[in-house]
């Protein structure tokens, strides 16, 4: 199909798809003419993925070309292509200086993933957020060791396995496997937020309401 | 004690608290000399409630002007307080133009809301949260149902009464009831987070690592 007619399947704007193919995310067309280039379905496919790391992602340019390089990049599993788009929507932890604190909490929260047994690899960035939580609810005095925080570490697990890990198609395209993990874990843990937020206020309401 | 002691104990630099009591989040200590006041431990719990918003709900000024408000309106139940306090914390959902799609996902959302049986509000902005997460999961293809989200919802439920609030000091000043909700939900729907990409990532090395 022509450019235009890349536009009309994917919704995206000419100017957006050339700004994508100058950018590197989407690769070049088979060129037709001196001015004009064939795309396939898998242009469609990219910017359909393209799309989903920026809007509901909402990752910069800058990591979606990560995430992108990875998709084909054919030498990576696919269990590293979701994780580089995993770790590229983990929010930024604020550079701790390591002190005494961040380095106790950062061994609690590593102990509390080998309990687990999960398998997560030393540098996951979700390590230190655990971490920065940890420390957060114990500067409050929350109990927040292994034991105060494994019950969502159980309904994490089980929303995953029963819910979530169902909706991603491993056997097609890598752009659609990534696409559906990015979906998945943004708008399902917003699913989830919203679902806790209602029902503080359901229990509220029946505790304390007159 | 004095502003300098009031300070000490609260952690709070003096500018900081003068500002704050320009802005009328903190009341005015009781006026000793011209040029002095003294303060008490209801200033303390007021300066640490003022924090745990700015810092770890993240609100900006005015919104906790509200929040203390409703603190020191008498003529609120606590059920309303909090209701207060959780709605400022609610992110603001994009002004969607009402359109016949969003009207069909916001009526969903109230319907699901229904079949769970939870007293909520009305008016209360997770509804129209929920109706914009239904409306993306369905331009996604992905089920969004009440049958598919109720997992979700049981999850949230269980984890509130079970888990969070217990935490809740219903009994106290009201402030600290008020500091516990947002901690509460913003820390635990922190970790709630993070445990799900971790298991995400921990199932997905077990069923795709090489």
């Amino acid at each position: 199909m022509r450019i235009s007619e890349l536009s009309a399947a994917s919704g995206v704007s000419i100017p957006t798809i050339k700004y994508y193919l100058r950018e590197g995310l989407l690769p070049a067309g088979e060129q037709t003419s001196a001015t004009s280039a064939r795309y396939g379905e898998g242009h469609v496919r990219r910017l359909r993925l393209i799309r989903a790391l920026l809007e509901v992602g909402r990752l910069p340019i800058a990591s979606i070309g990560k995430v992108v390089a990875a998709v084909d990049d054919e030498s990576l599993d696919l269990h590293h292509v979701l994780g580089v788009a995993q770790y590229a929507l983990a929010p930024a932890v604020e550079p701790d200086t390591p002190d005494e604190e961040w380095t106790r909490a950062r061994a609690e929260a590593d102990t509390m993933i080998t309990d687990l047994g999960w398998q997560i690899d030393p540098e996951a960035p979700a390590r230190d957020e655990l971490a920065q939580a940890v420390l957060t609810l114990g500067r409050l005095g929350i109990p927040a060791d292994g034991e105060a925080l494994r019950p969502y570490a159980d309904v994490a697990l089980r929303l995953v396995t029963e819910h979530e890990i169902g909706t991603i198609p491993f056997d097609g395209p890598r752009e659609e496997a990534v696409e559906a993990l990015v979906l998945g874990t943004v708008v399902h843990g917003r699913v989830l937020d919203i679902m806790r937020r209602l029902a503080h206020e359901s229990v509220s309401a029946r505790l304390l309401g007159s």
